[in-house]
């Protein structure tokens, strides 16, 4: 049986986590795909298995300790960990409630870290393995409107620095993905119609570029491992 | 009535939190002292009332939205708010709980959402006030063993931009104190005697030096605002 | 006798520099004024004199060692030492020359220099001192159209950090200021008028607040110590 | 003829200059070797013309505007562009020399703006093309007895960033490689020798998992290129 790889964090097909599926199936490796919807998730494995590769939907979400747990226990070796979940919100800073704030952090950070710490566990004992985390502009900074949001995937970025500190020299590959612009999917199409008309040719981010990156950050060679790369289009101001 | 002072956080009296209130007391300005513990409150209360200050202690819990409202409807009209609550934690990643993450993120990152919050809602109607939210180098940095604590404290100093860029220009100037090293309190000299040994003269933050850098930032010009001020002792490593 | 100040970089009455000086002045210190036009120089002096202070102006550019060697043998025991110098370019990057890429890295990078080192030299031995290098939005972050002048006050920042390592243990408070938003001196108003028009009130940086600013770094006790101070108007995007 | 590759700071047929040469080569890419010293550039040329690959040396010092000029004058349509020269030097603050400063500045900063400069008049009106330059630990942060060298490489970077927001959506991409951690080549392990042996397996950067991340940059879609790329040995202490 060839290596295993987890994706948590599948929606459209027309998505990132479906893109970094399809990407590392394309290697031969067989694919879990998590995500909470199961049509979904079926939809992306029968379109990876008809390409050829193998893929298995499992519904868990990554706030579910006892979900990410299964998931983990239906691999046998995975040696690939991807964490792709999380939500966006915008709101004035005054009017932002304690279940906002809560609820964002649950899916961008806890999420994130029941996700990293389990693949930890299992990709640790074996001396290697890669663990990306999807990371956004708002890692980075926070913006007006988006305190919530910045609070959680900051909070995400730095767990990808304690586990890639710690983590590193005993064979783990951590990495964090600074996403610093829009993901031309499904969810941008069809929220912001508008956003995608006027980014223009590779305004937004392609996902099979993106997926492209995070298989290539599996790659690396341990002397040379990278911890955090930003990815944005070319013309995206910053 | 002279301008109000709320600090949250409030506990040992050579503790930090303490060292404000006495700071801003000194000033002339009423006191409210915000912490978990009635007896704590109560000393550093009366040593100000003593000093001849003005202070009263509210026992309140920054993590409890209902505790943190009642003590803003106490005050009148509120100019100064200092969130000095927070709690660390070291623990090998794969070892970490999610209560553990979960309780150390509310402690330090929603904790200080509800009370800068508050402090939003009622400091920003008067056009004007300082919100001051205290950190730690793991708010920079994701140290090895301590992923809970620099998710949580990344977070805070995410949300501290995300508050400062969209209410600065209505007036209210929000700071983040990087306290970068062992603060010279109660807490340390309890916990980590050897450590406070080992520093050496000034080896760790005087309380009331981080105090004086509380209320200067208070004091700056709304034409020269800082939003985040390091603090170490001279002869820290970093 | 009492402290000295040195302050490289002053030109305009209404400039930055001669509002630090005029704000240490004020303290009782005898301020030392370097900068290339000795009438500026000059009218600074005797409005400090005329107020009471103690001033003397010394005609020196800071990209001139022997100049600076020569400034820093006039005073006993400088206490204080500010670097002010600096210019900025706009230019399209592929339009730069050797010679201005040249000419803004020796006039805020070099020149900071020699002015550090040679604060460094006077001041360490006496195991106290603070060193004060003004820096600008490029130090942090190079934007389009700014490559040579991002380069020189990123170079300068990059030098701050290192002294501060080096030195602070030896007890020199190294302090670098991030100036972030336009200065509401002579030059600007001069130059871009316009700009301050629409500023509006407060929203350019105070060159008294920033000086305010400056002395509090002074004053902070050496279990406290800042490296990076930034400031802006309350209104400045960012 | 194929895609031409400019490589400027080639040495020992063991450096990282030698190595990213061999890499494009091996992708077919006519590539052009500069370097200081023509012996070593004729071994690194005559070795890939031996495997096979298209390789000429021209003698260049990045830091001379002129010889600069002639070697982009000898490509006919360049598409790739990599700075990899630079000079460290460690020596304490107060015994750093202006000539020191200035050399190290000359070598890592303004070599590498000469170099993208020239890269950016060749590269963008064809509305294509990759810039990469090569930076240091020391380009993001200054280290103790490292200020001549930590500014140099924070002036470079900040470049970067200039000429990637400038150029980038003209179709140029820049990027910068933060090589954190010492270079398994010859320059090290002739110099010291015993930091290699300490470094254990893969504790240093291998050159050729560099050369591959500068390829892997290269090869990114224009709808997610990174600015910044960190690379590090798994077990580096960062």
């Amino acid at each position: 049986m060839g290596t295993e790889v987890i994706i948590v964090g599948v929606g459209a097909e027309q998505g990132l986590g479906a893109a970094v599926a399809r990407r590392f199936a394309r290697e031969g490796h067989h694919v879990l795909l998590a995500g909470r919807t199961a049509e979904k998730l079926d939809r992306v494995a029968a379109a990876i298995q008809a390409a050829g590769g193998s893929a298995e939907a499992v519904v868990a979400d990554a706030t579910d300790e006892a979900a990410i747990g299964t998931l983990f226990a239906r691999a046998h070796q995975p040696e690939i960990v991807v964490f792709n979940a999380g939500s966006n919100l915008r709101r004035p800073f005054r009017e932002l409630t304690v279940v906002e704030v809560e609820n964002t952090w649950r899916t961008n950070t806890l999420g994130g870290f029941i996700v990293a710490r389990e693949a930890a566990r299992h990709l640790v004992p074996q001396g290697r393995g890669t663990l990306i985390l999807t990371g956004a502009t708002a890692s980075l900074r926070g913006a007006s409107g988006f305190a919530a949001f910045a609070a959680a995937k900051a909070g995400l970025r730095a767990l990808a620095q304690s586990a890639a500190r710690e983590l590193g020299p005993l064979g783990l590959h951590v990495a964090h993905a600074v996403i610093d612009g829009g993901i031309d999917g499904e969810r941008l199409r069809s929220r912001s119609p508008e956003r995608a008309e006027a980014a223009g040719p590779d305004g937004l981010l392609s996902i099979d570029a993106i997926a492209e990156a995070y298989w290539q950050l599996h790659r690396q060679h341990r002397s040379a491992w990278t911890l955090e790369l930003d990815l944005r289009p070319y013309g995206e101001k910053f």
